[in-house]
């Protein structure tokens, strides 16, 4: 098959929402954005050997490259809807192509957003999918609204998927069955990990600043905190834990839960008043929040164990601080 | 400079259109799509060694990773308004960076678009851009209208293009000033090339079928025909042509000009009775469009020259069949 077959083969959808007028097959899409939204888009790209090990299994790729993705929608509080796809491989091989694609409309039509465009050209392996959303007019989340005294929250386990790359890449031989069952839970917490657009959604209406967690918490509160123009004190003891990073990583867990990326959870702030709101929320969408700080005047981020003052070194992943 | 700051300095924008509520800077874009307007958005990827010479200027990068894209938005009669890009160097240099975003900077306002959103990585070099515009409600172009008997039409000098990158990959010695003059217009025309905005903005009321060509003349009127679900006859004698392409490349230049790609002009059909109309847009847009065949009844694309029938073998650009 040429590369426009292959493309035509593997990522044609004949199922095409009302709101697509016209999709995948001609120089461009074009959509129905309903009145009363605004669009809201957003692009990551994730490279082989830098945003998930070399011979990563095709399905774990099209599910990551679509689940950051869709975290961004998350963050902002915005039902994503439609995305393109840009595809950069080394080779055409068609058992790859078909899980890849497989994998990728199986998770879109669980996260109910559609393939509406795409680029398939030869290089290095290369996966770059901007997504677009819709958002009620002047309801949407952004990094930039905290304010000092607001409440910071983080949902579910940060540190889990970083935890469960390390598994990935130095796997361990000497595991009893508990851990055995720790260890697969992590790593599976990395390869799938669950973009929180239904507790994005319920925050809209509630939270006062929102980001996903992809670079890890300190490094990504410390973003926050300088969009809003304020500074936050992290409350070291707070935050939430597994025992799975607790028997895997003894002492290191905790470096993980705070250095890690790649876990795609919600980073938020509330106003105080909205604490017992905010349980309801949690209920409903069944994804655990966890108080971990509040809102500063002065700027920076201070980390507090038990009232002492810490100095945290390792800050996050970055690229190009190599 | 991290990651970080390295798009913080080179890819904020400070001037924001009214229409981007929110821009660069945090989870997602917001955009307000105006009512009356469909959302057309189209992704294109251009790869170093693949869609650009290795070592090429990174302002010349910029300028083709836009291009291309604004050229599918000219296929769709679309208006340009706002794109995302996704950035995979190897390394951030300081000087490649700020010749990138100058360059980028410059095109993007000359095209009255806006970068709303990015992702630098790192990685082989990789360019994907997602373009976004606008068009009046069921106002846009496809490649699936032509109906037998309509007039097939191109803008500009197909072929040109790909002289270019011959001469650039293959440079010439002994070239007198005449052929020195035409080698830089045709490398030009490959390093910059012109999208079609304003011609398919006008065509919109008028094409039944258009399409940009990127992947050279055959493939494409090929992709038009099995869309439209009809053929096409091409007279060889009246394809567009240029001195510069006869005298550098000599009898291989039709093959340049049916095969070669690159060029981003468009390919349109039109009514027989279009054709005057056509001829004052020609004037009006400032771009020559040249009657080059008719679409037929019967499936796939015939070349005549003189009458006579040719057969053509070498017919485009494909990355994959190697």
């Amino acid at each position: 098959m040429n590369e426009f077959q292959l493309i035509a083969h593997y990522f044609s959808t004949s199922h095409c929402g009302s709101d697509v007028l016209l999709g995948i097959g001609d120089d461009a899409a074009v959509i129905d954005v309903p009145v009363g939204y605004r669009l809201v888009t957003a692009v990551d790209t994730i490279v082989e050997g830098v945003h998930f090990p070399n011979n990563s299994h095709a399905g774990d790729i099209a599910y990551r490259a679509l689940a950051v993705n869709l975290s961004d929608m998350a963050a902002m509080g915005a039902t994503p809807r439609w995305f393109t796809l840009s595809l950069c491989i080394p080779k055409a091989e068609e058992p790859w192509l078909e899980q890849f694609a497989a994998s990728l409309s199986k998770f879109a039509a669980q996260y109910n957003v559609q393939l509406v465009g795409g680029d398939t050209v030869k290089g290095p392996l290369n996966i770059s999918i901007q997504m677009m959303g819709i958002v009620e007019t002047d309801r949407w989340l952004t990094r930039s609204g905290a304010k000092p005294g607001d409440l910071i929250m983080v949902s579910g386990i940060p540190g889990e998927a970083a935890g469960g790359l390390q598994l990935l890449l130095h796997p361990r031989t000497s595991l009893n069955d508990t851990e055995q069952s720790h260890a697969q839970h992590l790593i599976q917490r990395f390869l799938q990990p669950q973009p929180r657009i239904e507790l994005g959604r319920a925050l809209r209406l509630h939270a006062s600043a929102a980001m996903d967690v992809s670079d890890g918490l300190l490094t990504d509160l410390s973003k926050l905190c300088a969009a809003s123009g304020c500074g936050a004190q992290l409350q070291l003891e707070q935050l939430p834990t597994s025992s799975a990073l607790r028997m895997l990583f003894g002492e290191r867990h905790e470096s993980l839960i705070l250095s890690g990326g790649d876990d795609y959870e919600l980073l938020f702030t509330i106003n105080p008043k909205s604490l017992s709101l905010l349980q309801d929320i949690s209920a409903h969408t069944q994804v655990s929040c966890t108080l971990i700080g509040v809102m500063t005047e002065e700027s920076g981020v201070r980390c507090l164990r038990n009232n002492q003052s810490v100095v945290i070194t390792d800050t996050g992943f970055d690229h190009f601080s190599v």
